[in-house]
């Protein structure tokens, strides 16, 4: 007897008449979504105060579908895959296919039915593109997976290819036949990224051609359908400001920008402007969909109304109108009727999007997300939030390097037991939702990976004399957070030390810098490298990242980094300080916090300047550190930040990690 | 008895029969340069070979026109001289018309005959705009010159508008009358200058209108000529690269632009590409004119014949054809009429350029001037000359400083008195061509005034207590320095102390760095801010500008600077390192030094790393360093620094300068 007649039986004895196929397709959709942010209010969609009984019925249902298998997990993928797309292609006058690793909304996480470049190659990257033609296929993709890419894929039938060196347009321009029509799904190309593929098109004397539906989904037996975790309110009292104020706030902006209505595209855009979280993709707490912001601050949402809780309905209120994500379409041409400008930002939009409203006779205004500047600055609300889940989760990092202090000097440890354990103490607060990415837990020569992966045939022990890298962050209602340690196992190396120690000191120069009001973090980004570069070392990825409020993990549109970005950093922006040093084949070494942008008062000060303040609270390894490398104002800020470690954690940790802290945050 | 009937009676008992029209024109053109830079050479001009008796009787000509006057020394400017404007305008059926600074070149330095700003209003600043209407005009300076255009500049007749706050493009929106015609004279406004302007008249319902002749050239009784500044060649010992190998290299530039030909406007473009120097505008020893580089590194040069001497025409050699000025136009229609692709810079090239090529068919090819960037990495034999200039120069800077402390501690010095001193122990090296720009000379609160100019009406004494800035450079045929040094007078305050030492910090911090191949000045620029910034002080201006070769004091394309710039630095260049700090009416400092740009070889490094080359040889005031300040790499810098200027300049000097620089390099 299966779990879905069991259901049926308790949900038809509770005097409901439940639609059996309705009731079917639901549960896919909520199977489709990961498990952790869906939490248990995912039983809200299927049965609203359901009892213990028809819970555990309903999560054993869920965990058959779970079973099931969506063919994901083969890597590299069966060749039959390939052959079928190819076939399919040939049936549709197609000489060729463009396959993106990105979704409809060019986020960092897809969710499982839209993982076609994973399923159609075995490819699991998080960027990544792959083009097929009638009789050769090339996969693209950069630095940080050049490697990756040659043991998941079967690189005869897929040529790798690195970007940004060898970039596809430059394949196309010379592979593609004269001729030939290269199809492309209109969904998962930006508008801009569209202006180069037809650009090359046109070079190879080929046409760039867009498909109805992705033929990638007609060959994918058992593609999960689109997820359906529930969409939560987030209350005032996380956010700060209601959903009113911000959207009549971004309207005016869109009119300033010249446009009557915004599409967004970007689902943690939407999730923020009308206060709701959801959970449709991994370790990012948004629901997937689409929106247009009117001039009067109405809302039109495109969302599967079947993941909307009827206290989320409530909760959106009236000023926003739920429709079906496949009215997108009639709502844009119905712009296009009435004579609407329309704002989108051309990066990220899809080009399913301008063609539409262009045949529609839309005037499009390109510029940025106009939500993504006002959602970067953090409110009052948003900054207590923050601060208290990395109180929250400071004191749980703390009792992990605790552990792991007195756990690595008894026996040897391996990467995944030790991450597992940090997660485990974050579970421990009760408060945690997911891990906001997946941990990178790098003994040894992994630590030096950058985008370093575990698993049980990559792992590495922790060896005495080697440095242990472990870079990870949780999701929690009040906040997201993303800490790096890097930690002495035994007894680390003078050079050890010294590459540490200047490590250190780019994230103290940074942390302690003072600038006027109008520097962005361009600007910034030499500080984190200069004493590396004076020994000739640097680091190959950016310095800082935006952070959001219980959201991405990831965000824009500010950054430190060492690519001209003209957006100055403004109170309130959360913004990542991780510089990093990587010897190849020996260790790693990253030390990052999350810190706030804030006004400071400085007395006789010429103008107005900002400053930083360092929200992420845990020990930073003493053992590596070489204090003759500091200078005094150096020293003196690493003890102020581990006196401060030690009066927010030490209330809340065991005694055994208190020991421990009193000596992991000592002056030196 | 005149010069210039001597000079006719000397040339005819030498058996020449001269036209004494064209040679009181040349004379005219002659008088019309600077002095300085034409050096004795201008003589060849008029009568090469000529003996003493024929030189003196020639120097008096040109002597009685120097003080025959060009209307240029008033300021404000009589009123009649706008009303003439007006007058003139109303003939010829034009509303409005623009002034603006520059001349065709857009460069720092323009010949008096261009200063048509100056001779309209009075205003004497390197940069600035006046727009003339029937019943209104209008002066727009920038920030530096808000103090100074009140002073110079009748402000009832011209009101003062600061740029770029309140720029001219708004003013003519709101100014000028509907279907008014606003004149331009379009050898004057830049291809880019020109559409913002014509924007702001469409705003305004008018047109903006190109004249063929300057209005302003109309009324200006007594204007001089184009300047007759010897060409003269700059030999390969001290270019290190022939113009043959310059033009090949330049034209391939060219070529790979897609274009057949580049327009070059820049004069110091066109002097380093063929090879020579002039002296037809101050402080700069280019001649001015016009050249087209085509693919086979032919050059046509439009430049005035009766400025080169014969070794120059023989020195240009067969592949540079030399054709009057005023041939430029015809040379652009026969590129159109042969189907040429066109080169221009649209940020300086004139819109009469690009106006004469659209009419002639040309296809404009919009890009950097293709001569900066090569122009901007010196070779090893510039570099070599330009250390050698350096050597020479700060001998003399401290052969100054050393009697600067002797003489202000005896009696009070004035602003003026000290400059003139500096300037004569440059010359006294009897290698200088010219000072490369004004001396900024500024006691006490006149230092805090970034772009000051000590007139006998504004200059101070040099008070005890004080500090003393002083921004100067020398033009030798070998190099062109400039070096800004800030001296105590008498017992600086500590707050004075504790400025300069965070001005030299910023200083040392740029001086030190280690950078990889690809970095900016933009990336680079927070280093010399980060220790005022720390106590919320900043200063308004950029902290490096290139530096030519024995040219521009000032160029690009690459800067260290807040402002975003892709022009990476690259081994070679030359660029200033000049952090500062201004309290307004107390104090000023500055500390600069020019650098170049060199590979390092660090052991170890994990890519190719740049550094920067102290050329600039003349102690730093210890007195108003703080040691507690600098780190012990700083005081490493400082001290290495200041052994490094003993050891090269103490043999060059007298012995009263050596006592002194014993002292001012001592160790700290």
């Amino acid at each position: 007897m299966s779990s879905a007649s069991d259901v049926l039986d308790l949900l038809r004895r509770r005097g409901q008449n439940p639609d059996p196929a309705a009731l079917a397709s639901l549960m896919e959709g909520v199977a489709a979504a990961p498990e952790a942010l869906a939490g248990p209010e995912w039983v809200e969609l299927v049965a609203p105060g359901a009892d213990s009984e028809l819970t555990d019925a309903l999560t054993a249902w869920r965990r058959e579908i779970d079973r099931a298998g969506d063919g994901l997990e083969a890597s590299p993928a069966p060749p039959g895959r390939l052959a079928d797309l190819r076939a399919e292609l040939a049936r549709r006058g197609l000489d060729g296919f463009v396959v993106p690793r990105a979704d409809e909304h060019q986020g960092e996480y897809v969710p499982r039915g839209a993982q076609r470049l994973a399923w159609l190659t075995g490819f699991r990257g998080s960027a990544g593109l792959a083009i097929v033609l009638a009789d050769r296929a090339a996969i693209f993709v950069d630095g940080r997976y050049t490697l990756a890419v040659r043991s998941q894929v079967d690189t005869d039938a897929f040529v790798p290819h690195q970007i940004p060196e060898d970039p596809p347009d430059a394949w196309i321009a010379s592979n593609l036949p004269k001729g030939a029509r290269l199809g492309f799904d209109p969904w998962l190309v930006t508008v801009d990224g569209h202006d180069r593929f037809a650009r090359a098109c046109q070079r190879a004397g080929g046409q760039f051609v867009p498909v109805d539906a992705n033929p990638v989904d007609a060959v994918w037996t058992g593609r999960p359908p689109p997820p359906l975790a529930p969409v939560q309110p987030q209350a005032d009292a996380l956010a700060g400001e209601s959903s009113e104020s911000k959207r009549a706030r971004i309207a005016a902006i869109v009119s300033d920008k010249g446009a009557d209505t915004a599409l967004l595209t970007a689902p943690d855009s939407i999730a923020w402007l009308l206060n709701v979280r959801g959970g449709d993709v991994p370790r990012t707490p948004f629901p997937l969909g689409f929106a247009l912001l009117h001039g009067d601050g109405h809302v039109d949402l495109f969302m599967d109304r079947r993941k909307m809780p009827a206290r989320t309905l409530a909760w959106l209120g009236n000023a926003v109108t739920l429709a079906p994500p496949d009215e997108l379409g009639p709502a844009l041409d119905l712009l296009g009727k009435v004579g609407k400008r329309v704002l989108i930002e051309s990066a990220t939009a899809p080009v399913w999007a301008t063609s539409r409203l262009q045949a529609a006779g839309v005037t499009i205004v390109r510029d940025a997300d106009p939500v993504a500047l006002p959602k970067a600055c953090k409110n009052g609300v948003e900054l207590e939030g923050i601060r208290n889940a990395h109180r929250r989760d400071g004191a749980a990092v703390s009792r992990f390097l605790a552990w792991l202090a007195r756990e690595s000097s008894g026996r040897v440890l391996r990467e995944i037991e030790v991450s597992d354990r940090l997660q485990a103490m974050r579970e421990q607060t009760g408060k945690l939702r997911d891990l906001s990415f997946d941990t990178i837990s790098g003994a040894g020569p992994n630590g030096a990976i950058v985008h370093y992966h575990a698993t049980p045939e990559t792992e590495r022990r922790l060896e005495p004399g080697s440095l242990y890298l472990v870079d990870s962050g949780g999701q929690y209602r009040d906040g997201t957070t993303d800490i790096t340690r890097t930690v002495a196992i035994g007894t680390p190396t003078a050079e050890m030390r010294d590459r540490f120690t200047r490590v250190l000191k780019g994230h103290i120069a940074l942390a302690m810098a003072r600038f006027p009001v109008g520097t962005t973090g361009s600007q910034l980004d030499v500080l984190a490298r200069y004493a590396l570069w004076q020994v000739g070392l640097d680091y190959d990825h950016g310095t800082g990242h935006g952070v959001g409020a219980y959201l991405s993990v990831h965000e824009g549109p500010h950054r430190i980094s060492k690519m001209p970005n003209n957006v100055a950093l403004q109170p309130g922006m959360i913004v990542s300080n991780e510089p990093g040093y990587y010897k190849a084949d020996a260790y790693g070494i990253r030390i990052e916090n999350l810190v706030a942008v804030c006004a400071v008062e400085i007395a006789g000060a010429d103008r107005r300047y900002l400053a930083f303040e360092t929200l992420t609270l845990a020990p930073i390894d003493l053992a590596c550190v070489e204090p003759a490398l500091l200078t005094e104002a150096e020293r003196g800020w690493l003890n102020d930040y581990h006196r401060r470690v030690r009066e927010i954690v030490e209330p809340q940790v065991d005694a055994a990690t208190q020991a421990w802290l009193t000596e992991a945050t000592r002056p030196i």
